[in-house]
Formats: structure tokens, C-alpha cells, sequence
């Protein structure tokens, strides 16, 4: 083969205050052939994730932020075009942190390959941190048991409508939320006992109270804010709290946290962050197993918002944090 | 014996805002002979404590609120003036809720009589919930190992100052903080490693962060707000944060809490609030044959502040949250 064109996003500015697309750049670019050594790869699929959103700002944070005038990355599904080493063959499908850009030249250890029937998206999303994050939220950090009642903020999203859908096969009572009728028609669909439509309540903490009579075993908190105040109000004696990234603490600004924290204390709840590379390895396997199986005998569904082409990746991540996604939010580039 | 007369303190009206002098009353009453079947006891010490703040006020809480035109309630140390059952004798030294009055009658089954050497205060302090809270905090709930870094907050105070020497038992770094150079002063005087008069010192976060180059392992928090908020930035990786109750929040007006709950996630915090009561009968045993070995070789000192007669109760419980004590808050009736 020879030289080829590919393009990718950069981050030409950091925002101050709220991103915008003019934050963001579309470079074009010549990949040369791959070196000995290297295997040369074209994306199908990337993604864009809430973690993201804190990575265009410089400061501190668990993960570096996004450099200017470099490629953005995160993860991304493509097909190997050319290897030069034994482990990887043309037709490949392979997974990488090599997102935000069409065609690229890597290391074998930077990419894994992608075995079994899952669609090569689904390893982006319900099968990747999408659902491990869920799962690990669930299950090892809240300890959810089954028939306990869970809530689960920012459902409609990948994380939430994923949890929502385990904590049913464990005969969870499920109460979701989301903001508008379009979500929570989908909260509905889902099978979630209880779906609320916050923007229209206008007393959130009420209407949980409405849901959940006994109180909230657990909640999974991915949005922080007025959302766990409420919760919080609501949780049950010995609730445990998962904080998996606080979407909406995305923004430079930090806003106050709930004032209700007294309840920590008079309900002897127990909040726990995690990360999902603490976990992953660790679970990596029998995850893959399980939602194979939960997929494959309709239990569970993998539902998807999906932007096309390499230059709506930028809109992609927008949308993400104005919630205009329902499920995954993915960008198709193949 | 005959009717005695005994003092007690009466809630005349909850405050609004900041409870004062003018919400407590003093009635003198006529207490029967004990009944057959009931025990008469003379207070000789009672406990004001934190968690008595909240039940001021009509609000959801975890312990009712305090009843109007009733004595309060709380921790006393009485000696036995006449008993009717053969359970108890006079001159026993008993333990109850009947705090905030001078003498009482009471069914045997609401009096512990206290054996061992220790001092009766000891039975509302270190020895009582006080001491057993910190060791709740310490180990049951952070899991604090030995060498690692704790953060204590109001670290003068009854829980704080134990904890503070506990830890130092086992080999931590202590970092203690409380208000005003006295207390500052009387943690030096504990044996901290850091000291912090957190009203001398600009940023609290910044004087954390060179106290704790590598972070704060555990923080026992029992204040909230701006401690709260400083610990967060400031806690390492993994880091476990036990919640004993919000003194902070004891006004009737809700602060907003801390803006860098992200940490919690960064960093993979656990926060865990706890109740006393839910440890108190699993550890009770245990805790005091420790405790009574640690005050016997004076690896623990008891600090208290005292005052005197039952009508200073009421400024007592006001010091008490106005920091004003060194140690735990006594009044002394005997």
C-alpha cells in the first residue's frame, strides 16, 4: 500500500466556560505506511464518553487532559488494513484508545482484538466501559441485592439504560430518570418500574419519594448535583451511593454540593467513587460472558444514538453533554 | 425517704436561627417516692453532645426531636439513693438517659450500674460514646491501618481529641485541626504531628496539602463544610472519609456542601457515615478493656471542660457549639 489520507480531530482551544465546535479542529493528514513493527488500521466506530469532558480542561484530574493540536483519543473499533507483524491479519477487528481520527498506524500491544458474534460497536458501548461501567457500579461498588429498590439518574444515557435493564434481571424495583418525554417513553420501553421525566417535575425529591415509599437501597450517580440532593433525601437506612463521574460537574464552574450531606450521617449511607480501570481486568471476562448471554436471549438491549462520519464527531460530543443522546452515543466513520 | 425536689431543664421553645439561653427553662419539680418496682437515682454528671443539636428542631432526624415543655434527655452518671428491687443498692453508680434533671425514679431496666476503676464522668466521655465513637470512626467505618495519614477535624473536641491519640497508638501521622491557638496548643500537646489553628490559617486546603504531601489516607469528619471540602481536595487515592455526624450543620439553615465532591471519583473515595448505636453493642466489651488498659498506662489522657450545676446545662450545650470547649463537655450535678 502506500501513503493515505486521514483525517482526525484536534482540540485547537480550550474552552473557557462551555465548549463549542469551534473548540475543535478537523485536520487532514497523510499516514505513511506502516513502519516494521506496526500495524496499520482503519476506524469503523468511535466513541465519545462523559470522561471526556473534564480532559479539555487543564487541571487536575485522573486522566491527563487532551493536548492542543494533537490528535483527541479514546476508544475506537476499525479493521486492519496492512500488518507487518504475525499477531494481526487484514480484516482484523480491533479495539484501541486510537479514536478521533480515520486511519492511524499502532503498535500491536496498543490494540486488542476483538473476538465473537457482538456487533463491532457493541464493544464501544453495552460491552465495553459502557456496560462494565453499570455493571461495576451495581454490583461491586453498591452491592446491589436482588428485590432492593435502585435509582439511577441520567438513565437514558449508555451507563443508566444499561444498569437500568441489569437491576430488572435481578428483580430490582427501578425507578429512572431522564429529561423529556422522548426518554422517558424510551425509560418506559426499557421496563423500568418507575420513569420520571425530571424537567417536567417540578420537585424532584418529591417525586422520588412518590417512587420509592420505602426508600433507595442504591442509587447510581452519573450527574451529581440536584439529582443526588434528591436522592440523598430519599435513601434508605444503610443505602449505598456509586458515583461513577458527575456529568453535569463537566463544565469549568463547580457548582455548591447538595446541602443535604447530614443525611450521610442520619442514614448511615455509604458513597463510593470508582473508576472503571480499577475494576475492568479484573471483571473483563465474566462481564464479556454475561452480556453476551443477556444480549443474545433479548434480557438486555443495546440502544444507540449515531453520528456519521469523522467530522460530526465534534457534534457527537456536544450532543453527549446536552443529554441529546438516548444510549450510547457513537460516531460512525467506516 | 420521702418526695424530693430535683431541678431539670425543659425545651420552652425551639429556636429559630440559633438556639440561645431563652429556649431553655428551668423547673423545679417534686419527684415521688420510687414506686414499687422503680429505682431513685441522683445525677451526679451529665453529657451534652453534638447530636443533641438537631433535636432541637422539629425535622426529620434519625432520634426524635426533643419534646416542648419536657426535660431533655441524654447521657447521666448517677449513684443510687433508694431502690425497691433487688437488682440495685444504694450507692450504686448507674448510667442512663435521664440527663438534664437532678434526681429521678426509673424502672431497673433503663439503669446500668458501672463496675471498674475509671472515674464516672469517664462512663459519658472517653470511656462512653464519645471514646467509642472515635474508635467506631477509626476502625470499623475508615479502616484506618496503622501508618497511614488521618485528617481529624475539630480534632479539640471529645471524639477528636481521642481519636487523635488512638491513632498515634498505632504509629499514624495525625494531622489535627481546631480553632483558635489554645486548642492548637492542646493538640501539641496530644502528641499530634500537625497541628492547625484552622481560624489562623488563610487556606486551609493549602496548609492540608503541606501537612499531607501524599495525602490524606483517612478523614474523620465531624464537621463538614469548609473541612469537608479542604479534606476532599486533599485525600489520597483509595482514601476513606468516616462521617460521625455534621456538627457544622447544626443550625437550622442548610450550607450548601462541598463543590469538589468530583473528588470523590478521582481519587475513589468511600465515604461512610455510621450511628453509634448500630456498633455500640457489637463493641462495647471490647472497647472498654482497651480503653481502660490505654487510660491505665497513659497512652490516652481524658481532657474535659466542665461546668457547674444543673442550671449552666443550658450554656454548656451552648458552648459546646461554639467550640468553646477543650475535651469533652461535662456538667457536673453531684
Amino acid at each position: 500500500m502506500a501513503e493515505l489520507s486521514s483525517r482526525e480531530i484536534q482540540l485547537g482551544a480550550r474552552p473557557t466556560g462551555r465548549p463549542s465546535l469551534e473548540n475543535f479542529v478537523v485536520v487532514e493528514k497523510r499516514v505513511a505506511d506502516p513502519a516494521p513493527g506496526e500495524v496499520r488500521v482503519r476506524n469503523l466506530w468511535m466513541s465519545v464518553d462523559p470522561y471526556m469532558g473534564n480532559r479539555l480542561y487543564d487541571r487536575p484530574n485522573y486522566i491527563p487532559p487532551f493536548r492542543l493540536d494533537h490528535p483527541l483519543d479514546g476508544g475506537a473499533v476499525g479493521e486492519v488494513l496492512e500488518s507487518t507483524v504475525p499477531d494481526f491479519t487484514p480484516g482484523d477487528l480491533v479495539f484501541s484508545q486510537y479514536g478521533w481520527r480515520e486511519i492511524f498506524n499502532a503498535k500491536p500491544h496498543r490494540l486488542t482484538r476483538l473476538e465473537g458474534t457482538l456487533p463491532p460497536q457493541a464493544h464501544l458501548g453495552i460491552a465495553g466501559i459502557t456496560g462494565m461501567t453499570a455493571y461495576t457500579a451495581l454490583y461491586r461498588v453498591a452491592k446491589l441485592q436482588p428485590g432492593e429498590t435502585v435509582y439511577i439518574s441520567a438513565a437514558a444515557g449508555a451507563v443508566g439504560s444499561t444498569a437500568c435493564q441489569m437491576a430488572k434481571i435481578d428483580g430490582c424495583r427501578v425507578i429512572g430518570s431522564a429529561g423529556g418525554p422522548d426518554k422517558k417513553r424510551f425509560l418506559e420501553e426499557l421496563g423500568v418500574d418507575v420513569a420520571i421525566d425530571y424537567k417536567a417535575e417540578p420537585d424532584l425529591s418529591a417525586a422520588l419519594a412518590a417512587a420509592a415509599p420505602d426508600g433507595i437501597n442504591v442509587y447510581l450517580d452519573n450527574v451529581g448535583g440536584d439529582h443526588l440532593q434528591a436522592a440523598l433525601t430519599n435513601m434508605a437506612v444503610f443505602g449505598r451511593i456509586a458515583v461513577s463521574g458527575m456529568i453535569g460537574d463537566y463544565g469549568e464552574e463547580r457548582r455548591p454540593g447538595p446541602s443535604n450531606l447530614f443525611m450521610v450521617v442520619a442514614q448511615r449511607l455509604r458513597m463510593e467513587g470508582f473508576l472503571l480501570n480499577d475494576h475492568a481486568p479484573e471483571i473483563r471476562e465474566t462481564f464479556l460472558d454475561k452480556i453476551t448471554r443477556w444480549l443474545a436471549d433479548g434480557s438486555i438491549q443495546s440502544s444507540e444514538t449515531i453520528h456519521d462520519g469523522i467530522t460530526s464527531a465534534p457534534q457527537a460530543f456536544l450532543d453527549l453533554f446536552a443529554g441529546k443522546n438516548v444510549g450510547k452515543m457513537l460516531v460512525k466513520l467506516g
